[in-house]
């Protein structure tokens, strides 16, 4: 994957108030203590001009009802300006970026959350994204009761947001299923404390660095 | 295809130039003519409040270059939009929609055109829109060079209306394969006066009405 890319693609994923802000300064800490310092930080929906705006009708859009499938496209929309526009030529370029949220995203929230049809999620993934993906993916776990009080307690939720707790079931079941058998991928048990959720990443971090530098 | 539905989806689709808003009263005074005058009008990419911020993405982006697979992903999202939140609702109701373009421009555009990888095009076709089709298309047909000089003569051109020559006869030559053996739409020279090409779709409409009313 990512043929003559000297830099990593480092992706956060996981359910609203998983804690990826705290996660990503960890991941941070982590490669500056390896001397890895050329970062380069991402988010999705997002991250480019167009994609911004994107973002924007995607999370806020109230004057009509948005449907499953616009979303989806919308987010492969902003995904594809920002893959092509900002991440690879950061990769080419030999930084490492840094990634809230891909595709693994859309797989879990608009495959599992929202039960889109999976012919055309995988005909999306594989014709939009071709062979680009995470070198490395940090799933950070945990309840949807968990993750959403704590989103709660930072204010007001966006559209994604205020889904029910069924679709949050459904969406962290699916995350499960494509981390679990995936060699680029780690599951991080974020009910634990700050601490030892920070702990682990970096552990994580440092056996992934050191296993692509033999 | 759009079974219980008692209303009908008529869509005007051609080049740039090819007369489009003049062949739009031509249809209507002929369904007029023929007694049918609960009448919806559509424009595309466009017609509800998400697809008209999206139109304006599509056509008017300029802080970054669009990917074409971003423009089509958001064709798409405004196409479903529009299909769901006004053209199904319209026909449910017995209205009879008309459109200024649908599905066909991004098989001729996009597919043609930006020759998009087809299988992406198919599967957002089958996918995204399910068995949903226009109940007639009237293709105005003319050579590239003599419908951008007309739309030339309009003042400035968009996004898309910006490509090359060699653009446009790809979109036209995949305009003339797709409609040619279909047998819900007809192709109109666009080429004759004024005169002529309303003739010419009044009696297609005309003929097309009747057929359906046997």
């Amino acid at each position: 994957m990512n043929k003559n890319m000297n830099g990593k693609f480092i992706v956060l994923e996981g359910l609203e108030g998983a804690g990826k802000t705290t996660a990503r300064q960890a991941v941070v800490e982590q490669l500056n203590a390896l001397g890895i310092t050329d970062l380069l930080f991402t988010r999705e929906p997002g991250g480019t001009p167009l994609a911004e705006k994107l973002r924007n009708l995607i999370k806020y859009e109230t004057e009509e009802p948005v449907t499953d499938k616009a979303e989806l496209l919308m987010l492969y929309a902003a995904r594809i300006q920002l893959v092509e526009n900002v991440i690879k030529p950061a990769l080419a370029q030999g930084k490492w970026v840094i990634g809230d949220r891909h595709d693994l995203s859309s797989q879990a929230y608009q495959g599992g959350g929202r039960q889109i049809d999976s012919h055309l999620l995988e005909t999306l993934k594989k014709t939009v994204l071709g062979d680009f993906e995470p070198d490395f993916t940090l799933y950070l776990d945990l309840s949807p009761a968990i993750g959403l009080a704590r989103a709660r307690g930072r204010g007001e939720l966006d559209r994604i947001e205020q889904q029910n707790l069924a679709f949050f079931d459904r969406t962290r079941t699916r995350y499960l299923e494509l981390v679990k058998d995936n060699p680029k991928a780690v599951i991080i048990n974020a009910e634990q404390s700050i601490e030892r959720v920070t702990a682990d990443i970096k552990t994580a971090v440092k056996n992934w660095v050191n296993s692509i530098s033999l």
